[in-house]
Protein backbone atom coordinates (compact mmCIF):
# COMPACT_ATOMS: atom_id res chain seq x y z
CA UNK A 1 0.00 0.00 0.00
CA UNK A 2 1.36 3.19 -1.36
CA UNK A 3 2.34 4.61 2.33
CA UNK A 4 -0.14 2.13 4.15
CA UNK A 5 -2.86 4.83 3.90
CA UNK A 6 -6.46 4.25 3.77
CA UNK A 7 -9.02 7.00 2.64
CA UNK A 8 -12.16 6.82 3.70
CA UNK A 9 -15.55 8.55 2.47
CA UNK A 10 -17.81 9.04 5.20
CA UNK A 11 -17.06 8.82 8.69
CA UNK A 12 -19.98 7.74 10.48
CA UNK A 13 -20.70 4.08 12.12
CA UNK A 14 -19.29 1.87 9.09
CA UNK A 15 -16.69 4.45 7.78
CA UNK A 16 -15.42 4.94 11.19
CA UNK A 17 -15.21 1.34 12.67
CA UNK A 18 -13.46 0.86 9.08
CA UNK A 19 -11.28 3.49 9.56
CA UNK A 20 -10.56 1.62 13.20
CA UNK A 21 -10.51 -1.52 12.37
CA UNK A 22 -7.92 -1.06 9.35
CA UNK A 23 -5.37 0.91 11.76
CA UNK A 24 -5.76 -2.24 14.44
CA UNK A 25 -5.28 -4.94 11.76
CA UNK A 26 -2.29 -3.51 10.93
CA UNK A 27 -3.90 -3.10 7.43
CA UNK A 28 -2.94 0.82 7.82
CA UNK A 29 -0.82 3.26 9.79
CA UNK A 30 -2.83 5.94 8.48
CA UNK A 31 -6.31 6.91 8.20
CA UNK A 32 -7.34 9.95 5.49
CA UNK A 33 -11.48 10.78 6.74
CA UNK A 34 -13.12 13.10 3.96
CA UNK A 35 -16.89 13.67 5.05
CA UNK A 36 -18.53 16.19 3.33
CA UNK A 37 -20.53 16.69 6.84
CA UNK A 38 -17.99 19.05 8.25
CA UNK A 39 -19.11 18.35 12.26
CA UNK A 40 -19.25 14.45 11.47
CA UNK A 41 -15.64 15.03 10.50
CA UNK A 42 -14.31 16.92 12.68
CA UNK A 43 -15.98 14.28 15.30
CA UNK A 44 -14.39 11.49 14.20
CA UNK A 45 -11.03 13.11 13.94
CA UNK A 46 -11.66 14.66 17.65
CA UNK A 47 -12.42 10.38 18.56
CA UNK A 48 -9.69 9.50 16.57
CA UNK A 49 -10.98 7.00 14.17
CA UNK A 50 -9.15 9.48 11.47
CA UNK A 51 -5.47 10.59 11.46
CA UNK A 52 -6.51 13.90 9.33
CA UNK A 53 -9.52 14.46 7.41
CA UNK A 54 -9.49 16.69 4.43
CA UNK A 55 -11.66 17.96 1.79
CA UNK A 56 -9.32 17.76 -0.94
CA UNK A 57 -9.58 14.29 -2.57
CA UNK A 58 -6.34 14.80 -4.79
CA UNK A 59 -4.43 15.26 -1.48
CA UNK A 60 -6.14 12.03 -0.27
CA UNK A 61 -5.72 9.96 -3.54
CA UNK A 62 -1.94 11.08 -3.38
CA UNK A 63 -1.44 9.62 0.47
CA UNK A 64 -3.76 6.53 -0.05
CA UNK A 65 -4.21 3.70 -2.20
CA UNK A 66 -6.99 1.84 -0.88
CA UNK A 67 -10.36 3.97 -0.88
CA UNK A 68 -13.56 3.25 1.13
CA UNK A 69 -16.93 4.98 0.47
CA UNK A 70 -19.25 4.64 3.31
CA UNK A 71 -22.06 7.38 2.86
CA UNK A 72 -25.30 7.21 1.49
CA UNK A 73 -25.73 5.61 -1.55
CA UNK A 74 -26.76 8.41 -3.62
CA UNK A 75 -23.67 10.28 -3.19
CA UNK A 76 -21.58 7.43 -4.31
CA UNK A 77 -21.75 8.18 -7.79
CA UNK A 78 -20.23 12.64 -6.96
CA UNK A 79 -17.69 10.83 -4.46
CA UNK A 80 -16.69 8.20 -7.35
CA UNK A 81 -16.43 11.10 -9.79
CA UNK A 82 -14.30 13.52 -7.22
CA UNK A 83 -11.98 10.89 -6.87
CA UNK A 84 -11.49 9.43 -10.44
CA UNK A 85 -9.07 12.55 -11.80
CA UNK A 86 -6.81 11.27 -8.89
CA UNK A 87 -6.89 7.59 -8.96
CA UNK A 88 -3.38 5.54 -9.46
CA UNK A 89 -3.59 2.56 -11.65
CA UNK A 90 -2.35 0.62 -8.33
CA UNK A 91 -4.74 1.82 -6.29
CA UNK A 92 -8.41 0.02 -5.44
CA UNK A 93 -11.95 1.72 -4.29
CA UNK A 94 -14.99 -0.41 -2.76
CA UNK A 95 -17.65 0.72 -0.72
CA UNK A 96 -20.45 0.22 1.84
CA UNK A 97 -23.10 0.92 0.09
CA UNK A 98 -26.56 -1.03 1.20
CA UNK A 99 -27.78 -1.29 -2.45
CA UNK A 100 -25.20 -2.48 -5.34
CA UNK A 101 -27.68 -1.84 -8.67
CA UNK A 102 -27.64 1.90 -8.26
CA UNK A 103 -23.82 1.93 -6.89
CA UNK A 104 -22.94 -0.16 -10.29
CA UNK A 105 -24.78 2.24 -12.67
CA UNK A 106 -23.51 5.25 -10.88
CA UNK A 107 -19.30 4.33 -11.05
CA UNK A 108 -20.06 3.03 -14.70
CA UNK A 109 -20.72 6.48 -15.66
CA UNK A 110 -18.21 8.15 -13.79
CA UNK A 111 -15.21 5.63 -13.86
CA UNK A 112 -14.45 5.69 -17.41
CA UNK A 113 -11.63 2.99 -18.17
CA UNK A 114 -10.50 2.95 -14.16
CA UNK A 115 -14.00 0.75 -13.54
CA UNK A 116 -12.48 -2.35 -13.16
CA UNK A 117 -10.48 -0.76 -9.85
CA UNK A 118 -14.20 -0.59 -8.23
CA UNK A 119 -15.63 -3.88 -5.75
CA UNK A 120 -18.56 -2.89 -4.93
CA UNK A 121 -18.92 -4.48 -1.33
CA UNK A 122 -21.31 -4.46 1.67
CA UNK A 123 -20.58 -5.04 5.10
CA UNK A 124 -23.79 -6.23 6.71
CA UNK A 125 -23.13 -4.61 10.36
CA UNK A 126 -25.02 -1.67 10.40
CA UNK A 127 -26.50 -0.77 13.62
CA UNK A 128 -29.32 1.82 14.91
CA UNK A 129 -26.63 4.13 16.27
CA UNK A 130 -25.30 6.18 13.79
CA UNK A 131 -22.42 8.89 12.90
CA UNK A 132 -18.77 8.93 14.35
CA UNK A 133 -19.66 8.30 18.02
CA UNK A 134 -21.36 4.71 17.46
CA UNK A 135 -17.87 3.46 15.35
CA UNK A 136 -16.92 0.28 16.81
CA UNK A 137 -12.75 -1.51 16.13
CA UNK A 138 -14.47 -4.74 16.20
CA UNK A 139 -17.61 -4.22 14.32
CA UNK A 140 -16.66 -5.95 11.20
CA UNK A 141 -15.99 -9.43 13.26
CA UNK A 142 -18.04 -12.47 12.39
CA UNK A 143 -19.76 -10.23 9.93
CA UNK A 144 -20.74 -11.11 6.81
CA UNK A 145 -19.57 -8.97 3.75
CA UNK A 146 -21.16 -9.04 0.56
CA UNK A 147 -18.91 -8.54 -2.71
CA UNK A 148 -20.65 -8.05 -6.04
CA UNK A 149 -17.96 -7.70 -8.08
CA UNK A 150 -18.25 -7.00 -11.75
CA UNK A 151 -16.99 -7.80 -15.16
CA UNK A 152 -14.31 -5.59 -15.30
CA UNK A 153 -13.03 -6.35 -11.67
CA UNK A 154 -9.38 -8.70 -12.12
CA UNK A 155 -9.73 -11.17 -9.98
CA UNK A 156 -6.36 -9.86 -8.07
CA UNK A 157 -8.12 -6.60 -7.10
CA UNK A 158 -11.63 -8.68 -5.89
CA UNK A 159 -8.92 -10.48 -3.76
CA UNK A 160 -7.45 -8.03 -2.31
CA UNK A 161 -10.58 -6.12 -1.48
CA UNK A 162 -11.79 -9.41 0.16
CA UNK A 163 -8.14 -9.53 1.96
CA UNK A 164 -9.06 -6.95 3.75
CA UNK A 165 -12.43 -7.88 4.88
CA UNK A 166 -10.81 -11.28 6.35
CA UNK A 167 -8.09 -9.55 8.16
CA UNK A 168 -10.89 -7.81 9.56
CA UNK A 169 -12.46 -10.75 11.21
CA UNK A 170 -15.73 -10.63 8.57
CA UNK A 171 -16.71 -13.52 6.38
CA UNK A 172 -17.16 -12.59 2.43
CA UNK A 173 -19.45 -13.73 0.25
CA UNK A 174 -20.19 -12.78 -3.76
CA UNK A 175 -23.09 -12.35 -5.08
CA UNK A 176 -24.82 -11.53 -8.09
CA UNK A 177 -25.84 -7.40 -8.26
CA UNK A 178 -29.05 -7.66 -9.09
CA UNK A 179 -29.71 -11.03 -6.47
CA UNK A 180 -27.82 -9.03 -4.05
CA UNK A 181 -30.73 -6.07 -4.28
CA UNK A 182 -33.41 -8.36 -4.39
CA UNK A 183 -32.20 -10.83 -1.27
CA UNK A 184 -31.81 -7.44 0.69
CA UNK A 185 -34.54 -5.48 -0.20
CA UNK A 186 -36.69 -8.85 1.52
CA UNK A 187 -34.25 -8.91 4.83
CA UNK A 188 -33.32 -5.83 5.10
CA UNK A 189 -34.91 -3.00 3.36
CA UNK A 190 -38.42 -4.59 3.91
CA UNK A 191 -38.23 -4.98 7.92
CA UNK A 192 -37.05 -1.40 7.94
CA UNK A 193 -40.09 -0.01 6.20
CA UNK A 194 -41.98 -2.11 8.25
CA UNK A 195 -40.47 -0.84 11.40
CA UNK A 196 -40.55 2.54 10.28
CA UNK A 197 -44.09 2.64 9.09
CA UNK A 198 -45.33 1.05 12.65
CA UNK A 199 -43.66 3.70 14.60
CA UNK A 200 -44.83 6.42 12.52
CA UNK A 201 -48.44 4.95 12.45
CA UNK A 202 -47.95 4.97 16.38
CA UNK A 203 -46.43 8.43 16.83
CA UNK A 204 -50.12 9.41 14.92
CA UNK A 205 -52.76 7.56 16.72
CA UNK A 206 -54.80 10.42 19.22
CA UNK A 207 -54.01 8.47 22.65
CA UNK A 208 -49.61 8.01 21.46
CA UNK A 209 -48.32 8.61 24.85
CA UNK A 210 -50.26 6.02 26.48
CA UNK A 211 -49.18 3.43 23.82
CA UNK A 212 -45.42 4.11 24.05
CA UNK A 213 -45.91 4.17 27.97
CA UNK A 214 -47.45 0.59 27.76
CA UNK A 215 -45.10 -0.94 24.74
CA UNK A 216 -42.97 -3.92 26.32
CA UNK A 217 -39.45 -4.72 25.71
CA UNK A 218 -40.83 -6.97 22.34
CA UNK A 219 -42.08 -3.57 20.89
CA UNK A 220 -38.26 -2.13 21.88
CA UNK A 221 -36.63 -5.02 19.49
CA UNK A 222 -39.49 -4.74 16.78
CA UNK A 223 -38.69 -1.27 16.64
CA UNK A 224 -35.02 -0.33 17.32
CA UNK A 225 -34.12 -0.62 13.57
CA UNK A 226 -36.61 2.37 13.13
CA UNK A 227 -33.86 4.59 14.81
CA UNK A 228 -31.92 4.07 12.11
CA UNK A 229 -30.88 7.22 9.69
CA UNK A 230 -33.36 9.03 8.13
CA UNK A 231 -31.18 9.83 5.21
CA UNK A 232 -29.75 6.93 4.89
CA UNK A 233 -32.58 4.62 4.46
CA UNK A 234 -34.26 7.09 2.14
CA UNK A 235 -31.72 6.65 -0.13
CA UNK A 236 -31.67 3.17 0.29
CA UNK A 237 -35.42 3.01 -0.81
CA UNK A 238 -35.39 5.14 -3.69
CA UNK A 239 -32.42 3.09 -5.20
CA UNK A 240 -33.37 -0.11 -4.95
CA UNK A 241 -37.19 0.84 -5.19
CA UNK A 242 -38.43 -1.91 -8.26
CA UNK A 243 -37.27 -4.77 -5.81
CA UNK A 244 -38.27 -3.12 -2.75
CA UNK A 245 -41.82 -2.21 -3.98
CA UNK A 246 -41.87 -5.96 -5.16
CA UNK A 247 -41.42 -7.49 -1.27
CA UNK A 248 -43.75 -4.42 -0.13
CA UNK A 249 -46.49 -6.10 -2.61
CA UNK A 250 -45.89 -9.33 -1.69
CA UNK A 251 -45.72 -8.44 2.04
CA UNK A 252 -49.10 -6.96 1.74
CA UNK A 253 -50.44 -9.90 0.53
CA UNK A 254 -49.33 -12.14 3.21
CA UNK A 255 -50.39 -9.37 5.76
CA UNK A 256 -54.06 -9.44 4.03
CA UNK A 257 -53.92 -13.37 3.91
CA UNK A 258 -53.31 -13.44 7.71
CA UNK A 259 -55.84 -10.92 8.83
CA UNK A 260 -58.24 -13.11 6.61
CA UNK A 261 -57.37 -15.62 9.41
CA UNK A 262 -57.89 -13.45 11.75
CA UNK A 263 -61.53 -12.35 10.53
CA UNK A 264 -62.71 -16.14 10.18
CA UNK A 265 -61.15 -16.78 13.27
CA UNK A 266 -59.25 -19.88 11.64
CA UNK A 267 -57.30 -20.47 15.49
CA UNK A 268 -55.60 -23.71 13.77
CA UNK A 269 -54.22 -22.03 10.42
CA UNK A 270 -53.22 -19.14 12.83
CA UNK A 271 -51.18 -21.85 14.98
CA UNK A 272 -49.82 -23.51 11.83
CA UNK A 273 -48.52 -19.56 10.49
CA UNK A 274 -46.78 -18.83 14.01
CA UNK A 275 -45.95 -22.04 14.55
CA UNK A 276 -44.05 -21.90 10.82
CA UNK A 277 -42.95 -18.59 11.80
CA UNK A 278 -41.37 -19.39 14.96
CA UNK A 279 -39.68 -22.48 14.36
CA UNK A 280 -37.73 -21.02 11.63
CA UNK A 281 -36.89 -18.16 13.24
CA UNK A 282 -35.77 -20.13 16.10
CA UNK A 283 -33.34 -21.75 13.47
CA UNK A 284 -31.92 -18.63 12.04
CA UNK A 285 -28.93 -18.28 13.95
CA UNK A 286 -28.10 -21.57 13.10
CA UNK A 287 -28.37 -19.71 8.85
CA UNK A 288 -26.38 -16.90 9.89
CA UNK A 289 -23.33 -18.67 10.98
CA UNK A 290 -23.20 -20.92 7.76
CA UNK B 1 -52.39 -16.13 53.65
CA UNK B 2 -53.89 -18.99 54.37
CA UNK B 3 -50.87 -20.90 54.83
CA UNK B 4 -48.53 -18.94 52.98
CA UNK B 5 -49.49 -20.62 50.03
CA UNK B 6 -49.84 -19.54 45.99
CA UNK B 7 -51.13 -21.57 43.80
CA UNK B 8 -50.28 -20.82 39.53
CA UNK B 9 -52.44 -22.15 37.00
CA UNK B 10 -49.76 -22.42 34.03
CA UNK B 11 -46.61 -22.60 34.92
CA UNK B 12 -44.49 -21.66 31.88
CA UNK B 13 -42.40 -18.44 31.45
CA UNK B 14 -44.71 -15.96 33.61
CA UNK B 15 -46.27 -18.64 36.00
CA UNK B 16 -43.00 -20.25 36.30
CA UNK B 17 -41.05 -16.31 36.84
CA UNK B 18 -43.95 -15.52 39.29
CA UNK B 19 -43.87 -18.18 41.16
CA UNK B 20 -40.13 -17.97 41.94
CA UNK B 21 -40.92 -14.17 42.76
CA UNK B 22 -43.16 -14.59 45.24
CA UNK B 23 -41.10 -16.89 47.45
CA UNK B 24 -37.70 -14.59 46.59
CA UNK B 25 -40.34 -11.83 48.04
CA UNK B 26 -41.41 -13.56 50.81
CA UNK B 27 -44.95 -13.66 50.02
CA UNK B 28 -45.04 -17.04 49.68
CA UNK B 29 -43.30 -19.73 51.17
CA UNK B 30 -45.20 -22.45 49.53
CA UNK B 31 -46.18 -22.46 45.91
CA UNK B 32 -48.42 -25.56 44.18
CA UNK B 33 -48.67 -25.43 40.53
CA UNK B 34 -51.26 -26.70 38.06
CA UNK B 35 -50.97 -27.13 34.15
CA UNK B 36 -52.72 -28.92 31.75
CA UNK B 37 -49.14 -30.09 30.16
CA UNK B 38 -48.27 -32.70 32.62
CA UNK B 39 -44.78 -32.18 31.00
CA UNK B 40 -44.37 -28.54 31.99
CA UNK B 41 -45.63 -29.05 35.30
CA UNK B 42 -43.15 -32.00 35.94
CA UNK B 43 -40.15 -29.69 34.63
CA UNK B 44 -41.33 -26.92 36.78
CA UNK B 45 -41.24 -28.63 39.78
CA UNK B 46 -38.12 -30.44 38.74
CA UNK B 47 -36.40 -27.32 38.42
CA UNK B 48 -37.40 -25.57 41.31
CA UNK B 49 -39.98 -23.40 40.40
CA UNK B 50 -43.00 -24.89 42.13
CA UNK B 51 -42.82 -26.89 45.56
CA UNK B 52 -45.30 -29.61 44.55
CA UNK B 53 -47.36 -29.65 41.14
CA UNK B 54 -51.40 -31.02 41.17
CA UNK B 55 -54.51 -31.21 38.87
CA UNK B 56 -56.23 -31.49 41.96
CA UNK B 57 -57.80 -27.65 41.90
CA UNK B 58 -60.19 -28.54 45.06
CA UNK B 59 -56.68 -29.47 47.18
CA UNK B 60 -54.62 -26.50 46.05
CA UNK B 61 -57.59 -24.75 46.84
CA UNK B 62 -57.12 -25.77 50.28
CA UNK B 63 -53.85 -24.91 50.73
CA UNK B 64 -53.25 -21.54 48.95
CA UNK B 65 -55.33 -17.94 49.37
CA UNK B 66 -54.23 -16.46 46.14
CA UNK B 67 -54.15 -17.71 42.79
CA UNK B 68 -52.11 -16.31 39.52
CA UNK B 69 -53.80 -17.98 36.24
CA UNK B 70 -50.98 -17.69 33.55
CA UNK B 71 -52.05 -20.03 30.88
CA UNK B 72 -53.06 -19.17 27.13
CA UNK B 73 -55.98 -16.68 27.64
CA UNK B 74 -58.25 -19.26 26.03
CA UNK B 75 -57.98 -21.67 29.08
CA UNK B 76 -59.09 -18.89 31.75
CA UNK B 77 -62.54 -19.99 31.87
CA UNK B 78 -62.11 -23.57 31.98
CA UNK B 79 -59.69 -22.60 34.93
CA UNK B 80 -61.51 -20.17 36.74
CA UNK B 81 -64.54 -22.69 36.32
CA UNK B 82 -62.37 -25.33 38.16
CA UNK B 83 -61.41 -22.76 40.79
CA UNK B 84 -64.48 -21.34 41.22
CA UNK B 85 -66.70 -23.85 44.13
CA UNK B 86 -63.34 -24.33 45.84
CA UNK B 87 -62.69 -20.41 46.18
CA UNK B 88 -62.66 -18.85 50.20
CA UNK B 89 -64.22 -15.59 50.88
CA UNK B 90 -60.81 -14.59 51.59
CA UNK B 91 -59.14 -15.99 48.17
CA UNK B 92 -58.17 -13.90 45.67
CA UNK B 93 -57.60 -14.36 41.48
CA UNK B 94 -55.52 -12.31 39.34
CA UNK B 95 -54.23 -13.84 35.91
CA UNK B 96 -51.89 -12.41 33.43
CA UNK B 97 -53.77 -12.94 30.14
CA UNK B 98 -52.31 -10.21 27.44
CA UNK B 99 -56.24 -9.65 26.62
CA UNK B 100 -58.73 -8.45 29.24
CA UNK B 101 -61.89 -8.21 27.66
CA UNK B 102 -62.45 -11.95 26.94
CA UNK B 103 -60.85 -12.85 30.32
CA UNK B 104 -63.56 -10.58 32.10
CA UNK B 105 -66.27 -12.03 29.92
CA UNK B 106 -65.36 -15.53 31.01
CA UNK B 107 -64.68 -14.43 34.63
CA UNK B 108 -68.39 -13.02 34.66
CA UNK B 109 -69.33 -16.17 32.58
CA UNK B 110 -68.07 -18.76 35.38
CA UNK B 111 -67.71 -17.00 38.61
CA UNK B 112 -71.07 -15.99 39.46
CA UNK B 113 -70.78 -14.23 43.60
CA UNK B 114 -67.38 -14.66 43.57
CA UNK B 115 -66.52 -12.49 40.76
CA UNK B 116 -65.21 -9.67 42.99
CA UNK B 117 -62.54 -11.55 44.08
CA UNK B 118 -61.03 -11.90 40.37
CA UNK B 119 -58.82 -8.45 39.82
CA UNK B 120 -58.03 -8.77 35.87
CA UNK B 121 -54.55 -8.42 35.30
CA UNK B 122 -51.78 -8.44 32.56
CA UNK B 123 -48.05 -7.84 33.23
CA UNK B 124 -46.03 -6.56 29.94
CA UNK B 125 -43.37 -9.07 30.78
CA UNK B 126 -42.90 -11.36 27.63
CA UNK B 127 -39.78 -12.99 26.24
CA UNK B 128 -39.47 -14.57 23.03
CA UNK B 129 -38.61 -17.67 25.06
CA UNK B 130 -41.48 -19.41 26.67
CA UNK B 131 -41.98 -22.55 29.14
CA UNK B 132 -40.84 -23.36 32.27
CA UNK B 133 -36.89 -23.19 31.74
CA UNK B 134 -37.68 -19.71 30.76
CA UNK B 135 -38.75 -18.89 33.90
CA UNK B 136 -36.84 -16.24 35.88
CA UNK B 137 -37.45 -14.78 39.18
CA UNK B 138 -36.96 -10.96 38.65
CA UNK B 139 -38.69 -10.99 35.35
CA UNK B 140 -41.04 -8.56 37.13
CA UNK B 141 -38.93 -6.02 37.95
CA UNK B 142 -39.42 -3.03 36.76
CA UNK B 143 -41.94 -4.39 34.34
CA UNK B 144 -45.47 -2.47 33.80
CA UNK B 145 -48.32 -4.54 35.51
CA UNK B 146 -51.69 -3.21 33.86
CA UNK B 147 -54.58 -4.08 36.46
CA UNK B 148 -58.17 -3.47 34.50
CA UNK B 149 -60.25 -4.26 37.59
CA UNK B 150 -63.88 -4.85 37.20
CA UNK B 151 -66.86 -2.66 39.19
CA UNK B 152 -67.63 -5.92 41.10
CA UNK B 153 -63.99 -5.43 42.91
CA UNK B 154 -64.04 -4.45 46.21
CA UNK B 155 -61.04 -1.39 46.69
CA UNK B 156 -58.90 -3.87 49.17
CA UNK B 157 -58.82 -7.03 46.69
CA UNK B 158 -57.26 -4.42 44.07
CA UNK B 159 -55.12 -3.29 46.60
CA UNK B 160 -53.92 -6.40 47.49
CA UNK B 161 -53.37 -7.57 44.17
CA UNK B 162 -51.39 -4.32 43.48
CA UNK B 163 -49.58 -4.90 46.83
CA UNK B 164 -48.26 -8.08 45.63
CA UNK B 165 -47.29 -6.92 41.90
CA UNK B 166 -45.23 -4.13 43.53
CA UNK B 167 -43.06 -6.36 46.13
CA UNK B 168 -42.21 -8.09 43.36
CA UNK B 169 -40.51 -4.74 41.56
CA UNK B 170 -43.42 -4.06 39.44
CA UNK B 171 -44.84 -0.53 38.02
CA UNK B 172 -48.61 -1.29 38.49
CA UNK B 173 -51.13 0.74 36.35
CA UNK B 174 -54.49 0.51 35.87
CA UNK B 175 -56.77 0.58 32.60
CA UNK B 176 -60.32 0.42 31.54
CA UNK B 177 -60.84 -3.00 29.93
CA UNK B 178 -61.14 -1.72 26.92
CA UNK B 179 -58.79 0.59 26.38
CA UNK B 180 -56.02 -2.18 27.81
CA UNK B 181 -57.08 -3.89 24.34
CA UNK B 182 -56.63 -1.40 21.93
CA UNK B 183 -53.37 -0.08 23.64
CA UNK B 184 -51.96 -3.58 23.50
CA UNK B 185 -53.08 -4.40 19.89
CA UNK B 186 -51.33 -1.66 18.96
CA UNK B 187 -48.08 -1.90 20.86
CA UNK B 188 -48.03 -6.04 21.06
CA UNK B 189 -50.40 -7.99 19.01
CA UNK B 190 -50.13 -6.13 15.76
CA UNK B 191 -46.09 -6.02 15.92
CA UNK B 192 -46.63 -9.78 16.68
CA UNK B 193 -48.75 -10.22 13.55
CA UNK B 194 -46.51 -8.03 11.53
CA UNK B 195 -43.31 -10.23 12.52
CA UNK B 196 -44.76 -13.60 12.18
CA UNK B 197 -46.57 -12.53 8.63
CA UNK B 198 -42.34 -11.43 7.17
CA UNK B 199 -40.76 -14.49 8.77
CA UNK B 200 -43.58 -17.09 7.20
CA UNK B 201 -43.31 -14.88 3.96
CA UNK B 202 -39.11 -15.04 3.66
CA UNK B 203 -40.05 -19.29 4.88
CA UNK B 204 -42.01 -19.30 1.88
CA UNK B 205 -40.05 -17.94 -0.78
CA UNK B 206 -37.88 -19.38 -3.51
CA UNK B 207 -34.31 -18.47 -2.34
CA UNK B 208 -35.50 -18.47 1.39
CA UNK B 209 -32.11 -20.11 2.56
CA UNK B 210 -29.74 -17.29 1.07
CA UNK B 211 -31.82 -15.12 2.64
CA UNK B 212 -31.68 -16.03 5.77
CA UNK B 213 -28.08 -16.35 5.35
CA UNK B 214 -27.18 -12.58 4.58
CA UNK B 215 -29.60 -11.39 6.95
CA UNK B 216 -27.98 -9.44 9.67
CA UNK B 217 -28.76 -8.04 13.44
CA UNK B 218 -31.36 -5.55 12.48
CA UNK B 219 -33.51 -8.40 10.86
CA UNK B 220 -32.79 -10.15 14.28
CA UNK B 221 -34.34 -7.56 16.17
CA UNK B 222 -37.45 -7.21 14.17
CA UNK B 223 -38.51 -10.86 14.59
CA UNK B 224 -36.97 -12.06 17.61
CA UNK B 225 -40.92 -11.66 18.83
CA UNK B 226 -41.60 -13.91 15.81
CA UNK B 227 -40.39 -17.34 17.79
CA UNK B 228 -43.07 -16.25 20.68
CA UNK B 229 -45.09 -19.51 21.23
CA UNK B 230 -47.57 -19.87 18.41
CA UNK B 231 -50.56 -21.49 21.20
CA UNK B 232 -50.49 -18.18 23.32
CA UNK B 233 -50.62 -15.77 20.11
CA UNK B 234 -53.52 -17.74 18.62
CA UNK B 235 -55.64 -16.73 21.46
CA UNK B 236 -54.37 -13.40 21.50
CA UNK B 237 -55.06 -13.04 18.08
CA UNK B 238 -58.72 -14.56 18.37
CA UNK B 239 -59.56 -12.95 21.67
CA UNK B 240 -58.76 -9.40 20.75
CA UNK B 241 -60.40 -10.05 17.16
CA UNK B 242 -61.96 -6.91 16.79
CA UNK B 243 -59.55 -4.44 17.80
CA UNK B 244 -56.56 -6.35 16.15
CA UNK B 245 -58.36 -6.14 13.03
CA UNK B 246 -58.75 -2.48 13.23
CA UNK B 247 -55.03 -1.84 13.85
CA UNK B 248 -54.14 -4.05 10.96
CA UNK B 249 -56.45 -2.13 8.44
CA UNK B 250 -54.72 1.46 9.85
CA UNK B 251 -51.04 -0.30 9.53
CA UNK B 252 -52.42 -1.51 5.92
CA UNK B 253 -53.35 1.88 5.13
CA UNK B 254 -50.07 3.58 6.87
CA UNK B 255 -48.03 1.09 4.55
CA UNK B 256 -49.88 1.50 1.34
CA UNK B 257 -49.15 5.57 2.02
CA UNK B 258 -44.98 4.32 2.60
CA UNK B 259 -45.81 2.48 -0.58
CA UNK B 260 -46.81 5.43 -2.42
CA UNK B 261 -43.81 7.65 -1.55
CA UNK B 262 -41.55 4.67 -2.38
CA UNK B 263 -42.92 4.54 -6.16
CA UNK B 264 -43.37 8.19 -6.68
CA UNK B 265 -39.49 8.50 -5.67
CA UNK B 266 -40.71 11.05 -3.32
CA UNK B 267 -37.57 11.47 -1.08
CA UNK B 268 -38.41 14.62 1.01
CA UNK B 269 -41.34 13.01 2.67
CA UNK B 270 -39.89 9.45 2.90
CA UNK B 271 -36.87 11.32 5.01
CA UNK B 272 -39.62 13.25 7.05
CA UNK B 273 -41.63 10.28 7.78
CA UNK B 274 -38.56 8.09 8.90
CA UNK B 275 -37.16 11.46 10.62
CA UNK B 276 -40.25 11.40 12.65
CA UNK B 277 -40.41 7.86 13.18
CA UNK B 278 -36.35 7.66 14.72
CA UNK B 279 -36.89 11.04 16.42
CA UNK B 280 -39.87 9.12 18.48
CA UNK B 281 -38.55 5.69 18.51
CA UNK B 282 -34.97 7.15 20.25
CA UNK B 283 -37.35 8.87 22.83
CA UNK B 284 -39.10 5.59 23.48
CA UNK B 285 -37.04 4.65 26.44
CA UNK B 286 -38.12 7.36 28.64
CA UNK B 287 -42.02 7.53 27.84
CA UNK B 288 -41.71 3.64 29.15
CA UNK B 289 -39.93 4.92 32.39
CA UNK B 290 -43.16 7.21 33.10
Amino acid sequence: MKQNCVAVFGVGLIGGSFALAVRAAGIANRVVGIDSNRIAADRAWALGLVDAVTDDVEQAAHEADFFFVAAPVAQTGSILASLAPHLDPDSVVTDAGSTKGDVVTAARRVLGAKLGQFVPGHPIAGREQHGPDAALPELFRDRRVILTPIFENPAETVARVRGIWQALGARVSTLDVAQHDKVLAAVSHLPHMLAYALVAHLADSPDALLKFELAGAGFGDFTRIAASSPEMWRDIALANREALIEELDRYASALSHLRSLVAGADGAALEELFRRASTRRMQWPLDRSR
